[in-house]
């Protein structure tokens, strides 16, 4: 080989390596459906049926995961209300545009006509704005976003939910994001309780974040909340009892008999699999031309799939 | 007066600085409601004849405006199809959840029942993802946040639309906030011609930005796309032609005799009154027992109001 030849070859090789080897076919980018496809059993669990609720409507069913982790009062609250039948022909009163869609009781302020707690339930509780980070940061389970995020100086995911946490302040706490379920309160911290839930149906009103005591995520049915008609009156309430959705009932799913339980299965937000999803939505390809490089804590829901046979 | 008073009245003053001022009544905080009262008559701007449309459906009217310096020749397309009468009487035909909700023909892919262009609307545009920076960055029209945006160096509002820009890249794009609209695209970056349009109804979905060109936002009527039934179908298409939702018919405003054209206002997102809703969303009072000290370009809506008598 001359030194020409010698040349030409290096040259080559350097523009190989520059282009990122096309002698081969250039690594194609996995599609969210094929890093599900692939996914491993073990990137997978199952629902908790201390931790999940399953709330009937006659356009179908709505599963709420809890996050006991975050809010443990009002978890243990939640589970004594669904235990108890306490929304058990209850209503969906408020749907405000954009921001969340309410349910609880109508008479609730009403003392003569507000429905008893059940048996085990506490009128009160503290707030649970956020927790302690410790609390999620020494373990493994924090799986921090390298991405900026403007609400906080930290975010990323725990056990399946959306966090954020500021580690000066030494706290941490669940993101107003796209169905994550909130406890309605009055003026005061302290005024919820959980028998008014919320889910945020918009764009993330991250500014309600450590305002209010969030309870956990929707993790199915999420469309038959929101897109139910928006209220006319103040806050999106229904002006008129009519407009209102009936809830049929819900339950805490270790009430259900096991046949009865959904079989779905949710990725753990602590996998390989989860961080492959968050890369493909950072560095897209197929019809993207461009790829933004950044994924917001709001902008990426965890899936849920059957229970494979 | 001896030392130790001195050294405690000091004291007491610098006390009383580092508390705000405990003598006087603390500052209160408007409210949003009190700065839009407050707000005069030259921040707000009446709607553009020639860059709004109306758009009628059974359960109302929706308003949307164009964005032509963002996408001018989608805006020029635009103006033609609704002059032409080009989506009356077709549908919406995609609600996909915490996404979008898009309209078109249904029969569009369909060379043999397509409804055809009106005259004077190209049937294929150029992309128009963002436009030199110099375009807004130069007048004073592009109001910066100060506040960090993880999809892109700069956001900010221009002209009443969410902006983001990349100085570097001397660009800048609309923003995939909630109730923007833009133009439905195929493979192919110049496959939109505005006759298929969507509009955000989640989550802002800002990895779209820069792959699609938008062309305006929904200034009213937002609840009549944003709550309709979601499609069953890949990508939330409807399965059953009966699921779609009519569209009456879609006006340009211009088109629209004088008396019959809504009587609102917008307000300038140049002025003083639009700084301070801003601020309100940085700093809350009120309710709020934490202010998050930030606003996303996202999260807040530029107000309308009924064009004062």
């Amino acid at each position: 080989m001359n030194h020409t030849a010698l040349a030409l070859a290096l040259a080559g090789l350097l523009c190989t390596a520059a282009m990122a080897a096309p002698a081969k076919a250039p690594a194609k980018k996995k599609t969210a459906a094929e890093i599900l496809a692939a996914s491993p059993a073990s990137d997978w669990r199952a629902l908790d049926p201390d931790n999940t609720l399953l709330m009937e409507l006659a356009s179908g069913q709505v599963i709420i995961e809890l996050a006991p982790r975050f809010a443990p009062a009002h978890a243990a609250n939640i589970r004594a209300l669904a235990h108890g039948g306490y929304w058990d022909g209850l209503a969906i009163v408020r749907v405000q545009d954009n921001f969340v869609t309410q349910w609880g009781d109508p008479d609730g302020e009403d003392a003569t006509k507000a429905r008893p707690l059940p048996a085990g339930v506490a009128a009160k509780l503290p707030a649970e704005f956020s927790v302690p980070l410790d609390r999620i940061g020494k373990s493994a389970r924090f799986a921090r976003l390298p991405d900026v995020d403007g609400w906080a100086p930290r975010s990323g995911f725990a056990e399946g939910f959306p966090v954020a946490a500021d580690p000066k302040a030494g706290k941490a706490w669940l993101a107003h994001c796209y169905g994550m379920v909130g406890a309605g309160r009055g003026d005061t911290v302290d005024s919820s309780n959980g028998t008014e839930l919320y889910v945020v149906i918009g764009h993330a009103p991250r500014g309600l974040d450590l305002n209010i005591t969030v309870v956990g995520r929707v993790i199915k049915g999420m469309e038959l909340l929101s897109a139910l008609p928006r209220g006319a009156a103040a806050m999106g309430f229904y002006d008129k009892p009519e407009q209102r959705t009936g809830i049929q009932r819900v339950r805490l799913l270790a009430d259900v008999p096991a046949a009865e339980r959904p079989a779905l299965q949710l990725l753990k937000t602590e996998s390989g699999t989860w961080t492959q999803l968050l890369d493909a939505r950072r560095f897209r390809g197929g019809w993207f031309v461009h790829s933004p490089g950044h994924v917001d804590v709001c902008s990426a829901g965890v899936p849920t799939r059957p229970t494979p046979p």
